[in-house]
């Protein structure tokens, strides 16, 4: 049997590089090896939301400490929050278009104690007006680089569901515009404090009568975007005089379904414009939900292609680390 | 001077019936004489959401029974809330297409103590899923009888903004169909429970860059109703990006005018469909907020008049109320 101890000895006698992923409520970290493997990962529920400037080297040391060796320096490379202006130090946003293999470019160092650490914070996106409408995103840029690490190049249409959810046009490894929809906030919203609350319960797409209430929501909303509002409404009505719907716990699944349609449908119509003819979507996010935006693809006939959220985040730091070990490279 | 007491039995001697517009949350109540003139008005913050069906008849009294002479009979016709299943007695749905003169053919009569009140709840409205898609109205039926009671025969689109706006298409004084819009209750969430809360303060369509960017918006959620939730989160990013804004409180009255212009806009954008080339909008409801649909109406080309909610109203029950005692006299 191996002691933590033990264990924690092999992970900082092989540490190359530290992987982190800071949002808003959680911190996620990956210790890595000089072959780009995983030696070890851990998190912790702390974000940018209840950090102070000062909070985060203690927040970070309790997650990673044990990997760190005794002595040397080591890279430890953050995407996301972290970086925001209310984080541990504000990495400016680069504007775009940009290239996804430049983001280290972009990264700041915070001020640390423990001379052990090395941090830097990789910057997000923003666009102008002019570029496609203002918009800003932090974090899905290191996703986005991952896809491109994973596939040298890409082009394409490339979906980040999620509460603000991301749709960003790449073209040859470059961002060359993209839009943030308000999706997933505006359904939570929806479901639990508006009057719509009481007539919901949790779906389940792989329920037939959810699936089918989700698919035709889909289409629904992408054929007539303009009745969004009235669509809303029209699940209350639906409730109190729908002989069709089925009763109780079902009843409040397959309306929870539709509204999830409707406003996954909304976005598509928005979204999909940009989309040539028998192109398909790369999705990347954590599994339910992309399987669900798969769903209400397919619904409006586009083929989709999903990367694990964590595949996409460690490649993406990956990326930025190779810059930063090669710039590094370049300067001794 | 005319003591209290003299007053009511002024008011007593010369009632003829009560109206009285009970909806959610309030309670409004006006004595009328023979030929409707009004002679006295009152109101209490007691609405359904906070009554029991055995609080009706005490808290009626508490603001009409000072009207009630000592004897007699008097009609108390109620329009709104109170006549829904949650009320104090059910007034079943009316279907549409339906007559706007034959509303009190669905008036109940919930039991009652005081042997001086007959009291009659009207009905709502109902729109199955092949009349126009499964809908309701409670309340909004009777402003619209006050439209044919002042203009007989009255056909056109007519919008009662609100929580959940209704526009219902008339034709010689029927109902044909109507939607609701989730308008109010989708802007009154996003601007105190969204993101977006941080960015915005309270608009003011008198100041002319809140003006400008509610025209503005509407303008674009029309012409782009699929972008809907995209622009949402453009406020956010605006907020954050665009120099042009003003700063510190006007910065969040013209964010909060563009998420404003941004809700009626999708709104129009699905209820103007109906609307002839060159035919105006009635809208029925409070002042302030029926400007403001104007002003939306007008950044579409559309033009529109005004008719204050306690006219339409009143009117609306008075017409009710003939129906009534025209059926009494025929069964007499």
């Amino acid at each position: 049997m191996v002691s933590e101890a033990e264990m924690s000895e092999s992970i900082s006698t092989r540490l190359a590089w530290v992987a982190v992923d800071w949002g808003s409520s959680n911190l996620r970290a990956w210790a890595m090896d000089a072959g780009g493997a995983v030696l070890a990962e851990a998190e912790a529920a702390r974000g940018m939301l209840g950090l102070a400037p000062a909070d985060y080297e203690p927040a970070l040391l309790a997650v990673i400490g044990d990997w760190l060796p005794a002595e040397g320096r080591i890279t430890v490379l953050v995407c996301g929050m972290a970086g925001a202006r209310q984080g541990w130090r504000e990495a400016p946003y680069r504007p775009v278009p940009t290239a996804l293999d430049a983001l280290a470019e972009g990264a700041v160092s915070p001020a640390v104690e423990d001379a052990r650490l090395d941090v830097r914070l990789l910057p997000g996106l923003c666009q102008g007006a002019d570029a496609g409408g203002f918009d800003v995103m932090r974090g899905e840029e290191t996703q986005l680089a991952g896809l491109a690490a994973l596939e040298s190049g890409v082009s394409g249409l490339v979906c980040l569901p999620g509460t603000h959810a991301k749709w960003a046009t790449l073209d040859s490894g470059r961002v060359e515009r993209f839009h943030t929809y308000m999706t997933g906030e505006l359904y939570r919203l929806l479901a639990e404090r508006s009057v719509l609350a009481h007539s919901l319960s949790e779906d389940d797409l792989e329920d037939s009568a959810c699936r089918e209430a989700f698919s035709a929501a889909v289409a629904e909303a992408a054929a007539a975007p303009e009745a969004f509002t009235r669509t809303l409404f029209g699940l209350r009505a639906m409730d109190l005089l729908d002989d069709a719907l089925p009763d109780g716990e079902a009843r409040g699944a397959v309306l929870a379904a539709r509204l999830s349609g409707l406003a996954i449908g909304l976005e598509l119509a928005g979204a999909c414009g940009e989309l040539a003819a028998g192109q398909s979507v790369r999705l990347i996010g954590v599994e339910a939900l992309c399987r669900r935006y798969a769903l209400a693809l397919s619904a409006l006939g586009h083929s989709s292609e999903i990367i694990a959220n964590r595949r996409a985040v460690l490649a993406g730091l990956g990326l930025a680390h190779a810059a930063l070990a090669h710039d590094a490279l370049d300067h001794d």
